[in-house]
């Protein structure tokens, strides 16, 4: 059979498990080395293809590539970088293709979001009306969980795990001290626009009383008022109050409890910093002594607490991927696909690109609870598998080891292109 | 030999291993049954002795106990309350010793920071004066590692470790998104007066480099205009800048960079926030995207990923306490000796309560760099043991599993008494 290279990138946030998708896509292409040449992966996600800015991964050692199983970040480097519609920029569209030409690559691998999603598949359509015969497709990462189509996206179980594991913990911590201090705590978690991760701090406890007390989601009107009530009563029938707060709490017209201001290459507004309008609310209005937390990156870049349901599931859409792009599955994205809650099962299945890209998945109304600050039972019975297992990192004096890559570039065949 | 009861009691903040000093200490007494009749643990820290608020440990199972070996928080609740004087409040002493009487308590175990040392010695002293054999010892705890005569100071071993781990994971995340996205990230830490837990974020990077770039300690007078240098310098040659800052960082005149205004029942300042007023500043002078989280009770909460070596010695100081005060060394303090830095080998030395009450160890001179922004080698070779091995608690359905203790309650038998 011919050989043909591969090219793969990654795009957006990263996750605690994007490198273990890199894993999977990388480990599958050297498994059908007699149909696939060399993988080149873009340095820093699109950009790498565009500014014809390419890592040989075939420098790398079958251990190194081993080791992005445990590894987070992005190992390639990302991006935060949208292609513009194709009719005013097609130009951008054209000169990937002629990157892909003449290196050979006839398989695009994009491990990312919604937008990557939309972004693939346009690369897609282009090289088809191009009549370059090029097979793209979609490897889903989000630790938003917002992917339609797929059951949950890969990156979203570690996160769920860590904020689950780090809301327990910390309640063991202010219940012990609530006697004579601090009374509430509030960890403010990511989630822009969908409260999966918020969410996910309700697996921290199951049963009356049991910490967090109360989950603010964006999905949720954020009414002071009520709010109040709800950590006053908590304070009152049990000493304390464990608050889970969406960065995406917002009020009924839409502004966002804390609002930083600056927008992101997507468009998107970069949040951050409702853990301490909260609790300047609480202190205010209720007087009570608080702590507040905010996990930003250590939430997805925890590989230490991944969930082993994730790192595999992440693994496996790498290499489905491959095992897609060789069937001659175009313009797809492995999806998850669940097969049953208890005990948990799920398979791949491939999803078409048309039917994934640029759309959000919210959590569903029946999943939050009547009063709004809560998880319903058919919630947790989505969310618990996700969380399952662990899978530890090699540790080395005290600390998780990572993987080291050689990152050796690949020589430039074109000439220079401004973005 | 005569059997008489025990008295153990949680001060102070929480630590994630300070259970294991309690499972140190109950396991030691109920090996030595002979002697030691019931423990009982003090509701919310010293304020269950003084209102005979007590909880009969007796009645929690082998395993029970067990298991709080690996439980984060305080177990039988803390307090921030520090006793007064004992010239204008003696009523508190003799209450103490009054219920200490009335349960037949001879063993009294304090486990906590500096404040309890002091309130361990002043009980000591006062049981002497009053004529009632006492046996006073101080089990060492605290995050900030600001204990005197022990090497240090178990609790802070397994913070150090969560500090490094998160950095060193986070700095993966930003050093992928960096290229078109946050260029600098900042990590808030604790430690009040001392930069022990910011040095031990030190530790995630070893080299020409490697994250982070840039430590700021409260020992270390903070000069904003040599702080932004840094950080545009690191931007301009890695691409990226993370940032590990306590929360005690203070200008020239003392001033902290953010302080919340709250004191708390030692008259210590609560601080927080720092994270975000740097964040801020270095978006104004410099113009660089960040992103930032302030860990607060997850770093110092974090059973999951604690230090073995912090877990051995929390529980081996509690097991030494008793001890101790079997061989009749009164007002003592159980404390932790290098006795070599590689292979690291420690042992538990009793220190007298007189040396240790009400001192604070700060990080000596030669373990911050030159140039104020890291740490030594000197500094290094300390940190390094302690935060040596893991000691996963057991997980059951993708959650960490804690102790869960009946905390039956001792029948009353004096009149009550007024804090």
């Amino acid at each position: 059979m011919a050989q043909h290279n591969a090219f793969y990138a990654q795009s957006g946030g990263v996750t605690a498990v994007i490198n273990a998708s890199a894993c999977g896509v990388i480990e599958a292409c050297r498994r059908h080395g007699d149909r696939i040449g060399k993988v080149y992966a873009g340095h820093n996600g699109i950009i790498g293809a565009l500014t014809e800015d390419l890592i040989d991964v075939s420098q790398e050692s079958d251990e190194a590539i081993r080791a992005l199983r445990h590894t987070p970040g992005g190992a390639f480097g990302s991006c935060r970088y949208k292609l513009k519609d194709i009719e005013s920029h097609r130009a951008q569209y054209e000169r990937l293709i002629e990157v892909f030409k003449a290196h050979d690559i006839r398989y695009f691998f994009y491990n990312g979001g919604g937008d990557s999603a939309d972004t693939c598949l346009k690369v897609s359509q282009l090289s088809e009306k191009m009549g370059y015969p090029l097979t793209a497709i979609h490897v889903p990462k989000t630790v938003d969980n917002d992917l339609p189509i797929t059951d949950n996206s890969p990156g979203f179980g570690s996160v769920a795990k860590y904020i689950a594991t780090s809301t327990r913990e910390a309640a063991l911590d202010i219940a012990s001290m609530c006697a004579t201090s601090t009374k509430v705590f509030v960890l403010e978690v990511m989630g822009r626009h969908a409260g999966w991760i918020a969410a996910a701090g309700a697996l921290a406890g199951n049963g009356e009383g049991e910490p967090p007390h109360l989950v603010i989601f964006p999905e949720v009107a954020f009414d002071r008022g009520a709010v109040m009530k709800r950590v006053e009563e908590s304070v009152k029938r049990y000493g304390y109050c464990v608050v889970v707060v969406s960065e995406g709490a917002r009020y009924a017209d839409g502004t966002f409890l804390a609002d930083a201001g600056n927008t992101d290459a997507f468009g998107h507004r970069q949040l951050g910093g409702v853990a301490p309008t909260l609790a300047g609310m609480i202190k205010q209005d209720l007087g009570y002594k608080y702590h507040w937390a905010v996990a930003d990156y250590l939430q997805r870049a925890a590989r230490h607490l991944a969930s082993k349901t994730d790192v595999d599931q992440a693994y496996a859409v790498g290499r489905e991927a491959v095992e897609l792009a060789l069937a001659g599955k175009n313009a797809m994205m492995p999806a998850i696909k669940r097969v049953s809650d208890d005990p948990y099962e799920w398979r791949v299945e491939a999803a078409p690109l048309a039917e994934v890209a640029n759309k959000e998945k919210f959590m569903p109304r029946d999943f939050i609870r009547e009063d709004g600050f809560g998880i319903t039972p058919v919630c947790r019975r989505y969310l618990a598998p996700l969380i399952q297992g662990e899978d530890f990192p090699p540790f080395e004096n005290g600390l998780p080891m990572f993987a080291s890559l050689k990152l050796a570039k690949v020589e430039r065949k074109l000439p220079t292109f401004e973005l």
